[in-house]
């Protein structure tokens, strides 16, 4: 019989990389939270999407991102369509661990791994001009680079669902109120302590460009944050950033937006710092205490 | 009251990047198909995981899948962790929709983008002595580059749902036969016509080899195809290849391995064609029709 620290090893692969994969009691426990989410996000109205990892760097072009965040970009590339260059690649890289990347070997990037959720939405709609606020919501996998990982805390590959509001600014404060509530309260079912910290991004140079998103978005960003720090959620007003850089219209007005996000893992991090590696016998999302 | 088409094309966003974003009618039913398939494969007895859609090149390296697959191969990188650089690549890169590739801005890859679902399972696996067969599935985007896309049908991005043998030879045999019936069963239950073909995978250059992956997997792949030949699954006996390239022993042999592949996208390739844009209106998998 395994010890319930063991069977956490056993459901919980995580590597130096960054990246984490999931099985057993684990898995189970953060569908079942996603799903609960996702539930309550279609309760108040969303739709729910399911995105790529892909995103192309044209879809980001509007907001700079890069300006802002080129430390925290995942790249991607193929070797370039010609056979001449395929066959070196095949036989240099056929069975190697790291691969330089040239510019005779490899094509042009078009496109990122997308850094969050629901950087999709915006160009998604862009140039549409609704009626009434949109209400979304999607689960993705989201990609940050970063100098170094810590399992389920800080990793280059991790799991955000968010829910997103475009709309005016009377609908993006009824949904910014309703979900940082329905946040917080969900932390708290869950026998999680958690507080709302304003958040500090980690901007390349935020200096360097007034208009960069780094300025536009900070101020209204705040952070659900557990004992030691930990940011296990976060809700953003961005008011007419995104609805301007899109050219998106509610009304005769830009769209305003906002969003909230949940970092899967995180959740899953602050569980095991509370509750123990003892997965059955966590409380369960959704589920009457 | 919008047309059952204009549903459709509501509910699917394709791009002629090879990416589709889902949402509607349409998401609900991949969602319970890919629900049925996994509940399907937990009754059989495999346990379910969730996998990132990196992978690193060194896991990949033991099947020297870049030798076989250069082509198909979508590579991962990110700016040199060096402020100079990174400061170069966010003021040429900032709003860019395309950005060269160069040894001096980008990092060494060492990451993929996973080409198919069960190549995490043998590198998580490697090493490891089994007593009995280990039964396994996951969904997981994957990522092939082509040189054109079509969507549902041809992606560069799109989401398989495995079932993954790794035994001995009579486990594997079991496993191949009740995964191959039930794919047909499933297939027939949404009025699905289909019948099984020999794969012909688009190795790159087969004869270059004789040891590469194109000439040991071939011989042993069978495709789900429908009318006009599109495979909406797969069934492949990798016989010891998988065992021996990654060391994993089943009693005092290599293990062999076999998977069972359903191409999530191709399913819904295949309802379209056969039941029309009216999705409210498709057979649901795993109800009695």
């Amino acid at each position: 019989m395994n010890s319930p620290a063991e069977k956490l090893e056993d459901d919980l692969h995580s590597s130096e990389d960054g990246c984490a994969t999931l099985t057993g009691e684990l898995f189970e426990w953060a569908s079942r939270f996603d799903k609960h989410v996702a539930d309550s996000a279609s309760s108040y109205g969303a739709s729910d999407y399911r995105f790529p990892s892909l995103i192309a760097a044209k879809s980001l072009a509007p907001i700079a991102y890069l300006r802002s965040f080129p430390h925290l970009a995942t790249f991607v590339t193929s070797g370039r369509r010609d056979d001449a260059a395929l066959r070196a690649l095949a036989e240099e890289s056929g069975t190697a661990e790291q691969i330089d990347v040239t510019a005779d070997r490899f094509d042009t990037v078009d496109h990122l791994l997308t850094p969050a959720t629901c950087y999709h939405f915006y160009p998604l709609f862009a140039g549409q001009h609704i009626e009434s606020p949109l209400l979304l919501t999607a689960r993705c996998q989201c990609f940050r680079r970063e100098t170094h990982y810590v399992p389920l805390q800080r990793q280059w590959c991790f799991e955000m669902r968010e829910v997103v509001c475009i709309g005016d600014s009377g609908g993006i404060d009824e949904f910014v109120s309703h979900w940082s509530t329905a946040m917080e309260a969900l932390a708290g079912s869950l026998g999680l302590t958690a507080e709302w910290q304003s958040a500090t991004d980690p901007f390349f140079d935020p200096q360097g460009d007034p208009k960069a998103l780094a300025q536009i978005i900070e101020p209204s960003k705040q952070e659900l944050c557990i004992p030691g720090g930990l940011a296990i959620g976060s809700v953003n007003k961005h008011r007419s950033f995104f609805g301007e850089s899109y050219e998106i219209h509610c009304g005769a007005e830009p769209a305003q937006s906002a969003c909230v996000a949940f970092g899967i893992e995180r959740w899953l991090s602050a569980m095991i710092d509370v509750h123990g590696s003892d997965v059955p016998s966590w409380p369960k999302p959704g589920e009457a205490q």
